[in-house]
């Protein structure tokens, strides 16, 4: 991990880490994205669960986190769990075949205060709806004990298409 | 500029070109984050203008752009756009004291399709309405000719103790 820290350790594999190669570049949450974030996200209980620390440098104004990591953070997380939910709904374990991976529709948060710059950032989802190729994640983003952002992220199940053209570009 | 590309010579300067260096280091928009993004927004005709190129790493799958950096686009146009109708609405140039910068209050992005990765990034806002220290910005954000996706920011003036809290971390 060259950058982005994923404070993680010990609670098992994310479902990130179970993606196949080609589709685990995402600057987000790819673990082969060198340059990205490695977001990771879990089942912890009925919830999901991501944590992140950011790094100095995603500041917004100083001491502050920069709304674009938080959003970053909630969108990557939101298809994490949905690809989670996904499995769990078909009684599958993460990872295995036919693939589930999602796609973001549509990302709303909520700033309800301005998120320090210092602690791990705690990302929990809860499943809000499971319904055909369409998954519904409502999140909430604490930093320590303060609750600083809620967001909601629709995702979709990646098109067949997409995920066929992404192992079509690693073909010699 | 040690990351990202702003496509934007020629235009004269941008408004988060023109915020005190304390108030400069935001990831997404600051002149000073060496890190950062260094998006920059000014006025188009009665439309506010920011063009982003991704990096290469900046990707989801493979040929597509990542989410949430669409996501910080929208945020950091969405707060710069709302410090140009702020300084509109008010009469004055864009940089003047008392100074104006803004913070996200809310973020909502539609992804319509796929964003392709390799085009520059323009992104289009509307300013919706000017309300005391809140402002709603409207974004419609292009690849080429292609609609890529559409947001709200919903923006508030920076609490000036916030501001004042920057300004007095530089002290001595």
């Amino acid at each position: 991990m060259a950058d982005g820290t994923a404070d993680d350790a010990g609670r098992g594999p994310a479902v990130q880490d179970l993606y196949p190669d080609d589709l685990a570049r995402c600057y987000g949450c790819g673990r082969l994205n060198e340059h990205g974030l490695h977001i990771r996200s879990r089942w912890d209980g009925d919830e999901t669960l991501a944590v992140y620390t950011p790094r100095e440098y995603h500041t917004a104004i100083p001491g502050f986190v920069y709304g674009g990591l938080v959003a970053s953070v909630i969108d990557c997380h939101g298809t994490g769990s949905a690809a989670l939910a996904g499995y769990r709904a078909e009684g599958r374990e993460p990872g295995g075949e036919p693939l589930l991976r999602y796609v973001t529709a549509s990302l709303h948060v909520d700033f309800l205060r301005p998120t320090p710059l210092g602690p791990p950032l705690e990302a929990r989802g809860q499943i809000v709806e499971v319904k055909g190729r369409k998954v519904v994640v409502g999140i909430t983003l604490r930093a320590g004990d303060l609750e600083c952002a809620r967001g909601r992220v629709v995702a979709v199940q990646l098109p067949p298409g997409m995920a066929l053209g992404a192992s079509a570009s690693r073909q010699p």
